[in-house]
């Protein structure tokens, strides 16, 4: 299988990591404006596929009925770092629907946002579920299943009405039959699916520019995704988090996605340099989410003019620096 | 530049990640017992030259006259957890020279101990530079310099007495000249060396097996460095670790010693095997330490017939678990 060489890890003048991957961007023409490595090879869409997860929590009616808000729903939409905000909008998300953190199914790990974590650790505070960085999702899944009468303790499950809503959701986004699309667990316990990164860059596309052809309850869900998420960039990620620092410096033009495993994917609204918006979907071959992912989506979103020159200087390059603090090298995209 | 495909990342039944790298190894006779990818291709040793960074330690007579024991010379060659043994190690090291703590210059960071550097956290402990893994490495090295007199608060600089001493020893394992050696700064502040894995491999063939034509110290060095090694595995690293692991399952026929960014030495030491011994050079192009490096090492051992095909199941394959401890995927050797 081809493979682009997408970073290298640089140290003094010597190249001593690459990290490789594939890449496509498309915009609403169905113009490959971009594409390095094998766009069409399969992964797992991880929590890029998020957004996604939450069009039928809308669609349903649970969104409304219960009255969540767009932080609300941004959340739903979010790999969250478990900071203080965080808990509290997930903990709010599970009480308009009546439940609690004991429903959730996603499990318990330290918060993402270092500080954070470090801080829980020092006061002797153990996390729980709704720290989990999906815990938003799963508390939109809940919301869901309550609506519609469906199973709870079951919510995560494949056969549930839920997660057949949400399959057929990512085919309907991705424009593919549901028997092309493999499933497995996610690292939060829902099912998560795999498909061709062209697919999921489709998939961006019909989100942001959703086609005349969906039913209108499904465009107007894809509209209160793409506001919530460029209006609470920083409950997607968090401080420091990739998702959240792109579209602060992007400032409402995209919405950013990461996925575990070195998945990302990047909605650049349709404006004045994309009429029709643009689609890029990013996998590091190796699932590399802290190095080569980084620096570029930032050098990508440079390159199409969606960031200018000097934005977001600390990841171009990265730097990388001994247990001292000294400059030793950097991490460099090549795209 | 020519790479092999090394480990999958493999979830419910779909490739979702890959890692690459190149990979050499030769016998004492000469022969390429295996080569994948590119064995020849650049890149940094890291700490998997550590036994020869120990080197001029013993050859200088610093280790002998300052009286070090074999635990010491150990853990000179380690990566240690900073589990409580390592940190008490690696003060004794220091107060036989009569130095400290702020002597050395290679920076602070928890353990890599997991549960140590949660009990630290929890008890309100930092973390001080004999914690960090290089620590014993270090702790030789100004050993080293003040018995020679060299300059202390400078040990670490390469124009040092001290690093050019070990710039030699790896200029006559590699047998390479110096001018074909790069060099760059390790995260632990020392100077470190880029030269081709099979540099790297028959460098470790020169440790297990020296040659005649080495000078009687440093073939003496060699021995006691590869008796240390074998001794303390459980120094090298530390619980959980992969040299340890690897080490205490070889039960005394191999050194294994790891270095950042995805490398791994072995030396397996001459026996009913490889009469005159073999080495085994890995380089994880990516940099992963954490995924393909432990299988595709474990993978390697058996294949050599050096671990039994029931040794260390838990790395072969290693289990992917969800955040509820669900078995969702594993991580594969392909060699």
């Amino acid at each position: 299988m081809k493979t682009a060489i997408l970073a290298n890890v640089i140290r003094g003048e010597t190249i001593e990591s690459i990290h490789r991957g594939h890449l496509i961007a498309i915009d609403g023409d169905g113009k490959h404006v971009l594409t390095l490595g094998s766009p069409d090879s399969v992964t797992f869409f991880r929590s890029a596929c998020k957004p996604f997860q939450a069009i039928p929590f809308i669609t349903s009616g649970a969104c409304e009925a219960l009255g969540y808000s767009d932080e609300e729903v941004a959340l739903a939409c979010a790999s969250h770092s478990g900071e203080p905000r965080h808990v509290r909008i997930a903990q709010l998300m599970l009480e308009r629907a009546g439940l609690n953190e004991a429903h959730l199914r996603c499990g318990a790990h330290l918060p993402f946002n270092e500080k954070e974590a470090e801080r829980m650790q020092r006061a002797g505070e153990h996390p729980n579920q709704l720290h989990n960085n999906c815990s938003g999702k799963h508390a939109a899944m809940l919301a869901f299943a309550k609506h519609i009468d469906a199973d709870l303790p079951t919510y995560e499950a494949g056969e549930n009405p839920v997660q057949q809503a949400i399959l057929e959701t990512i085919t309907l986004f991705s424009e593919l039959p549901a028997d092309q699309i493999k499933t497995g667990v996610d690292g939060c316990a829902a099912p998560n699916f795999a498909l061709p990164l062209s697919a999921m860059a489709k998939s961006f596309l019909n989100l942001i520019a959703p086609p005349d052809g969906f039913p209108a309850d499904v465009r107007n869900a894809c509209a209160r995704i793409v506001s919530a998420m460029t209006s609470f960039p920083e409950l997607i990620g968090g401080v420091e988090r990739l998702d959240t620092m792109l579209m602060q410096a992007a400032d409402g033009k995209i919405i950013s996605k990461v996925g575990a495993d070195g998945v990302w994917l990047c909605g650049v609204l349709p404006g004045e340099k994309f009429p029709t918006g643009l689609a890029i979907a990013l996998k590091i071959e190796d699932g590399d989410d802290r190095r080569a992912r980084p620096v570029v989506a930032v050098e990508l979103l440079k390159r199409f003019g969606v960031l200018s020159s000097d934005d977001l200087p600390e990841l171009s390059p990265m730097a990388i620096k001994n247990r001292r603090g000294d400059l030793v090298g950097t991490i460099e995209a090549t795209v």
